[in-house]
């Protein structure tokens, strides 16, 4: 059983305002939980209705009632297993050789799913701005299917970041310039924009390249989903 | 007003059931219904709370209440504007040069993200296996965008499509060889597998060639996304 107080708690880690307040996030799913507790982030609790079934070595999990995990869940049909952490601290200590910075990304599932190209191309440093959605919002965390153990995500003033750095800034625009044309760099910014603006004026500015991804329809298609447009550009810088 | 057994009738074709049983399906959403108004798909009917929004020409729109809108939506917010279209009885009859074969995917996003992509590409043709998710599912179309309007998707029984082809057919596996190495020819055959157990071990035998996206992470993630990884083998198609 877990108390009253305890499940108004994890409850209120579903808002960015609360999560925020309490420095804690939640992760919901066997897979996710086993992941996180085997990285850095340091664990708060895990909650579960059967906890023989984890594999968490030394790692206590509390017992909880499928009705008490229903209420707490942010999912439709919770999966059993709930976790806890505390948000890093993260210094702005970046250790990737290319950095993808992401301005004004809104939809939870396309920040989870960058997250987990970013994990398997080997970029460890996503860069976001202030307004792109919360990394620790429930969905994103669904999204990333763990690589959130492994990426680091930083919430920074765009502007005065990209005015700070050495490194050519490469911009994703409709009307940039083709990327198959390109030799990219060994290190480098990629910047990917909101799902309906594209890049902000104040970021555009900030580019040194304007590079797009060829289209090869029948050119009435709107746009490239950002997600599937970062896993293209990821899969260019790896080359 | 639209009467009683018409708002039945609509609700009926969220289920694949219905769809298959009265040869329609319903698409949601101002730009989604505008685009197949103006597509070879024959519509059955508009309904919409505010018709004078819609830029549809000559068609005739059913005015609709917001709350009888939300009975027979399958969004939680319904966005005004819902459209009625007869499933297209689609002759075998390809016209891409390469083909994206689909073998059991599941999920809804993951296969209107790739209808979109195949459009963005200009592969007309998707050919998908019997147990590939209906791509008149409500999420489905969804995350087209309106791109099913472009590219015809076909379900098929895949052993015999296959064995009736003469193209080269490339297949992703985790252990294929590096797609980097690889230089695609003009015609082909691209399959995708299942989100969690790949491609069936039936049609991996018929694969001629067996291809992978090759990995920079720290070898934990698991897998890309099967929508991330298309992305990436249709722009390297495409090159």
């Amino acid at each position: 059983m877990v108390v009253k107080s305890e499940l108004k708690l994890i409850k209120s880690l579903q808002q960015k305002k609360y999560r925020n307040e309490h420095g804690l996030f939640v992760i919901e799913g066997k897979k996710s939980v086993e992941e996180l507790v085997g990285s850095n982030f340091k664990c708060y609790g895990i909650f579960a209705t059967a906890p023989n079934e984890l594999n968490l070595g030394d790692s206590r999990v509390n017992l909880i009632s499928a009705k008490e995990l229903a209420q707490i869940s942010s999912l439709k049909n919770p999966n059993g297993c709930l976790g806890v952490f505390h948000i890093p601290k993260k210094e702005m200590d970046i250790l990737s050789d290319w950095i993808m910075v992401l301005d004004g990304v809104q939809d939870p599932g396309n920040l989870g799913t960058i997250i987990r190209l970013c994990d398997w191309f080997g970029v460890t440093d996503i860069v976001c701005s202030l307004d792109t959605v919360d990394c620790y919002n429930s969905k994103v965390l669904q999204a990333t299917m763990g690589s959130i153990a492994r990426v680091n995500v930083h919430y920074v003033d765009l502007d005065s970041f990209l005015r700070s750095t050495d490194l050519p800034v490469y911009g994703t625009f409709m009307d940039g310039s083709n990327i198959n044309t390109y030799s990219l760099p060994k290190k480098g910014i990629m910047i990917m924009g909101n799902e309906g603006k594209g890049i902000s004026s104040r970021v555009t500015e900030l580019c040194t390249d304007k590079i797009a991804i060829p289209q090869f329809g029948n050119k009435t298609t709107e746009s490239l989903n950002v997600a599937s447009a970062t896993a293209i550009l990821l899969h260019e810088i790896r080359k």
